[in-house]
């Protein structure tokens, strides 16, 4: 049996082996990922973004459980590398967190944090399709910060919660700064902290400044307390509708094509780039072609267009 | 005459203009930029990240005016969305900044926040290389957050800093998690507040936990104020070491030579991607391998392989 049969028969350890050949960036993964595929499809994946303190990871502890609670199995990636999902964090985090470690159902991992950007959003990407084809109904992608890049990862996801609390300036200045636009549910955790409303006014105010046309999801904005535990169904809740809305309004297929797109462009790019590296770029050529740029001997967009028009020419 | 001789003239609306071009990824920019080519190679770019909050701004403003005193042209280019220079922040910070917005040495440009990450990174880097052949012979790179993502766009810099503020305890976790590597010099920005020497202490420690080669860079811990004006001619000194150090150790031609290597393959990727979508996929192909792909009748990976396959066999 390979790696994708064992995972497809629900062997965990495969799951993990062969997330680290993703990250590692092993062909033998693209030929397990290939068997998969056909298996992948039925996950509701859900990224959850916010700034580092806003209480992301708890939020999604409690969430799982409420997932658990209702017969979900549910997937755990954490990229931000202080998550207590990462082992990087406190002790405390983690104990709390025990119960969730020890549900043979529940399958949580964190991305390295080498590597370039791109690199760990492919990871990821792949790391959620794994999941899914083993059988995960639900899972969540923490990304750490409310920054562009972030959302970009975040962009894997079906559902994107974007989660803040009361009182953090900054994290407004950033969701008035471009979020706002991603976010498909906005979440105010820790609302048992002073603050609460006004940051329930002032999400709810720029909500309203966007018009959203009939028939279109318009972000909701709830309320949660993580260590109070409450709010916790209603935000399920919430998720839920919105993959209602997804499936209703036909914007699932859009979204998923859009998905397909950019991973098959990826591909195809990553492929023809390894091809003219190992096949059409003589040994040595590359090197010398980089000397006569730094060189200003010739800039890299004539050198580029040569390349392409002699790769073709052949 | 065109852009990119008006810009070598100083034709400052020009440089605003192709900058504009850049962003819309239009194809004028490229040839534009080839000209230009020529004339870069002679300015420092510098990379300032770290949170919202810790001053990055009016810390980038002030050594803006050391540089000015030193009679160094400067740009600056911002890519938090919440910058002062972006114009997206509060009145008073931009006040604040009124000086350089009308000293014509200073050249100030936010770039757009939408667009992926990718097309970011890549406008940041044409925006600076267009600063340099303007003549600009120090260029800031402003970005958000010290995330992974930042500091990948941070990479276009060949000196990087790496800006905290005394008693955040998340941006300690943030450094600690995987910016230690990447920044040349650790900035203590608003030093005039309490719990100073904690982050000063606990960053040398972070650093000695690191083993650095003899003749190796080892990252600075500088102390700044905006406010009150300190530690700027300090910090210029070390951002000036850190140059010398990059010449004297031959490191500048390893860098300059890896970010040829980025851009070119990314031009080769662009323009291969760009054919094959033109002359190589038939009309309607592409559709059809995405339904394909969804309705899991084949694999992306297949897929990607099937067609590049094809176009190196015909």
């Amino acid at each position: 049996m390979n790696l994708a049969e064992h995972i497809l028969n629900g062997d965990r350890k495969a799951v993990a082996k062969l997330i680290t050949l993703v990250e590692n960036n092993s062909p033998e993964s693209i030929k397990q990922l290939s068997v998969l595929h056909s298996h992948c499809g039925k996950a509701h994946v859900i990224g959850v973004t916010g700034a580092p303190g806003c209480g992301k990871s708890s939020l999604i502890g409690k969430l799982t459980a409420e997932y658990r609670k209702l017969g979900k199995r549910v997937g755990i990636i954490a990229i931000d590398p202080t998550s207590p999902f990462t082992g990087g964090a406190f002790l405390g985090d983690r104990i709390r967190m025990q119960e969730h470690f020890t549900d043979k159902d529940i399958f949580i991992r964190s991305m390295g944090s080498r590597g370039s950007l791109g690199g760990i959003a492919k990871s990821t990407a792949d790391t959620a399709k794994i999941l899914d084809a083993f059988g995960k109904d639900i899972i969540f992608i923490e990304t750490v910060g409310a920054g562009q890049a972030d959302v970009e990862i975040a962009k894997i996801a079906l559902t994107l919660l974007v989660v803040t609390m009361p009182g953090s300036g900054d994290d407004v200045q950033a969701i008035k700064a471009g979020i706002l636009e991603t976010g498909d549910i906005f979440v105010i955790n820790k609302a048992d902290i002073p603050g609460t409303e006004q940051a329930e006014l002032y999400l709810e105010q720029m909500l309203n400044l966007t018009s959203y046309p009939a028939g279109k999801w318009k972000p909701r904005v709830m309320k949660t307390s993580a260590s109070l535990n409450t709010g916790i169904a209603e935000l399920v809740d919430a998720i839920q509708s919105h993959m209602e809305y997804l499936k209703k309004s036909g914007e699932i297929g859009a979204k998923l094509r859009e998905k397909a797109r950019v991973e098959f462009m990826a591909l195809v790019k990553q492929n023809v780039t390894k091809y003219i590296l190992e096949h059409v770029i003589k040994k040595g050529e590359l090197e010398e072609t980089i000397e006569r740029i730094i060189k200003r001997q010739i800039d890299p967009y004539s050198a580029a267009d040569e390349l392409v028009e002699r790769i073709f020419s052949e």
